[in-house]
């Protein structure tokens, strides 16, 4: 038998997308099957141990949790320090997967979504190839594609480029080379926003992007009060989008 | 009352990502309020006809279908013809869409994932956007986005460029182009292959990215024989993998 054999895996357990919202039911979001993994792990590695634990509450509800909460290891991810340009070392995100080192199985949760995608997971599922930890993603929903879904944009090329600057110039010099890069490449360009923000980008889109650009925004999707809609700037010029404060949204531009 | 709120809406419909493989129990990878969903559909537009009705019967099973099978409209998504430089006519994607003008709700099913994301939807979807249909996508997996989750390469970047070229130079300088992008962009570059052309594809990656970039494979994704690795081209050197022929896999490659 080889060390490998004794080694637990690293699960990435995907979450629902209505963080910051009223949640839905999780059977509608997550699969049962899923649900019936995350049940029975006992170490977890997690963007926010206080959403984590009501996860697994919700979790808990439609399946059994294996151990009492209480009993659950649950590790935040180490974050830089605030200002700090010193990366977060490789030796703390080894040091997280020290249970499957020892033979247990891990999961690795997000806020919302797919973990290691757009958030800090994916140094940990780094560390886990480097270790030669075998890494399990679990079929869930990511609102980066759901949006890319809904838009009608072109879903055979396809690009995520995170956040945009805050300071308008260097906004509106981005948002020129992401649509130039859109045209060229015949490529979707996808963004988010602090919710709290999204007004604040919806108007620099439409005063920014050129009036055939197609934009697709999504708010808040998966959500009973979730939409997307897909129309030229132009369009939307005629009627701006009352954008949520509240609920995360995905911006979306195909470049005529 | 307005004209729209008599409207049918598009419902994007997730499909399991065992398309030519031994089926995963549908309750593993799709969540049970999709499955419900599903089953209340009478009016399909899908990728392959015969597919379809095989994923509804998968869905019957653990959700009831609200018709017999045979009562359910299932109509494919028109083709362009093969070697014709035609593009389908934007009223033959609108003609799909009646039911929903007519009041009745429409799913939309590629062959395996989220539709219109690396499959012909997306054109249908930009019609009900035009036609001013509801869109509404359902949770579902990617299985670009869990290939992106489980490679740990950059996840706050990244890019789904599609299929590379056949031809061995043609795909030698976009593997150099991308490599190239990757490193300028600090964006991991995503691409797939036909399930029968992943072998040609490893060796021409071996063969052709620098040492230090990062690679990695997924292939069978969800499905139990699956399996994630990511390492650098220099140590892929070292124990080239053996790609299934039959199995779809997914690449992605930061450059370091």
């Amino acid at each position: 038998m080889t060390p490998a054999m004794h080694m637990g895996r690293l699960w990435l357990v995907p979450n629902a997308l209505d963080h910051g919202a009223d949640p839905v039911a999780i059977d509608d979001v997550l699969p049962r099957g899923v649900l019936a993994h995350a049940a029975a792990l006992a170490h977890w590695v997690v963007e926010d141990a206080r959403s984590a634990r009501a996860f697994l509450k919700r979790v808990g509800v439609v399946v059994p949790l294996h151990l009492p909460l209480q009993d659950i290891a649950i590790t935040e991810l180490p974050r830089a320090r605030k200002g700090s340009k010193e990366a977060v070392p490789m030796q703390a995100w080894q040091d997280l997967l020290q249970p499957a080192l020892a033979g247990h199985d891990i999961g690795l949760l997000s806020e919302a979504g797919l973990p290691a995608v757009a958030d800090p997971g994916a140094a940990v599922v780094a560390a886990a190839h480097t270790l030669g930890i075998t890494v399990m993603p679990l079929a869930g929903a990511s609102a980066l594609l759901l949006a890319l879904a809904a838009s009608g944009l072109n879903g055979q090329s396809f690009a995520f480029v995170g956040y945009l600057p805050q300071e308008a110039d260097a906004r509106a010099r981005r948002l020129r080379e992401l649509e130039a890069l859109s045209r060229q490449q015949d490529q979707t360009q996808l963004f988010i926003e602090t919710p709290y923000r999204n007004s604040a980008l919806a108007a620099a889109l439409l005063a920014q992007l050129r009036p055939d650009t197609r934009l697709s925004i999504s708010c808040g999707l998966t959500l009973p009060q979730g939409w997307t809609r897909c129309q030229s700037v132009e369009r939307w010029r005629a009627a701006p989008p009352r954008m949520p404060d509240s609920v995360p949204a995905v911006f979306a531009i195909l470049a005529a």
